[in-house]
């Protein structure tokens, strides 16, 4: 094998990255190589990619693809992945740091034990709503935590729900599609969650969906702000959430490093 | 990351594996490690794993565990991903040699253009049985290839046919289940086919079964022997049928070499 581009694989909560270190930006990262990294047959597989610059001024950035190609702003998961990388590559301290995105930057902290915390930004509960599961009906919380959730709070086991089409909505409160979160309470401060997020079906774990579902678990019993962890398919994740901000806290795990095949790189266009 | 283990992941017709050198066999391949590496989303993600075995005497010896851990004798796309590795590495020379499995001793042909010649054994044509999907009925012929097939040469397009469920089968004929292919034939010597394999479902390639297509076509139009390529969703093998064996072609990609996180491994157990 004629070694190449250099990657890391890791995980958040089961949510997987192909991590892209390039920090002079020399690497040609085109849709075609995405999507044949992202292919879980033909290439290594995974939800996305991390490409890992330096830029002139400011934070470290990461540039994220979905496994598509296409670009996307942030993603909670992504970003502890991410920063888990800067440190284990000592390209930042263990601790307080801040991390670019397209969503602007982003305050991390990555912790001694291999965790990180993200700020996530605010979590707005807009109103209530309802969605359907196989002519179930379930009452929710429509969340904006930079996109759209419908959190529903159920005493039906989250576990039981059939979740292989995507849930009914109300499309005159979510014109462009919505992320449906299904919550248990399994004690104070402690919830069960299901995501079927827009476009993708179910998922292990969503960042976003979990601050959605603790924001609405909150509003539900009178309370503007607290924590929860919330136990989802890929593990569990720590929520808190404040007046001006919502932070999320989990596991980042890098289980790989190596270099990709240069002709195989080279026959990608 | 603490860096152990050695890889390399690739894939046969979008059969995937991943490779693990272990010439002197001291790796401690669980089947929960077997697991966690073959799982997409918590590790690296495959069909199985191919550990490459330097054994006492005779040729090296592929260890070939399924995903789910369990172990399997011979697979027509590893065998090739396994020799494309022993020739990258330089183990052995490009050209013909024998790789070990626990179906016994299998010669291979490594040629210049990377794709790989792996002898199957003998394909048997052993009687005419009849498989349905969704109440349509099929006629084919049951091969053996060591595995049981059934193999339906038919003028319906397979890409319309849904495949999500096992199609049905007799199980008079097939009492240990049977892997079921449906095939085109789009000219003289060019067959498409689609693959439900037992216990698995639909998949993009199947080695054995791909001779077991070739065979069932011949045998419907009187020949005893003969060659064919064949169109899987995965790419293209080409099979030839002798009187006393069957021989598969195909290309074998190398496209990563890297390192496990040594206290990942060792969190396996």
């Amino acid at each position: 094998m004629g070694m190449g581009v250099e990657f890391l694989k890791g995980h958040g909560t089961e949510n997987d990255f192909v991590v892209l270190p390039d920090p002079d930006g020399v690497l040609d990262l085109t849709e075609a190589r995405v999507r044949a990294l992202c292919d879980r047959r033909r290439g290594l597989g995974a939800d996305g990619v991390l490409r890992v610059v330096r830029p002139d001024m400011g934070p470290w950035f990461m540039d994220y693809r979905n496994a598509d190609g296409s670009i996307v702003e942030m993603c909670g998961n992504g970003v502890r992945v991410f920063a888990r990388y800067l440190v284990e590559a000592g390209l930042v301290p263990t601790g307080e740091f801040e991390i670019g995105t397209r969503a602007g930057r982003r305050q991390v902290v990555a912790h001694e034990d291999g965790t990180v915390t993200v700020d996530m930004g605010p979590a707005r509960v807009t109103g209530a709503s309802t969605a359907s599961v196989r002519g179930a009906a379930f009452t929710g919380f429509a969340v904006d935590v930079g996109n759209p959730h419908l959190a529903c709070v159920t005493d039906t086991p989250v576990a039981e729900l059939d979740l292989d089409d995507a849930p009914g909505h109300d499309p005159a409160v979510f014109p462009r599609g919505v992320n449906v979160e299904f919550v248990n309470v399994l004690g104070d401060g402690a919830l069960r969650m299901r995501v079927h997020e827009r476009g993708v079906g179910e998922t292990r774990s969503c960042g976003t969906g979990t601050v959605a579902a603790v924001a609405a678990w909150l509003h539900g019993t009178g309370q503007r702000t607290g924590k929860a962890t919330v136990d989802v398919l890929g593990g569990q994740l720590s929520v808190v959430v404040e007046e001006e901000t919502a932070t999320l806290t989990g596991p980042a795990v890098l289980l790989a490093r190596g270099e990709l095949d240069q002709s195989w790189w080279d026959s990608l266009t």
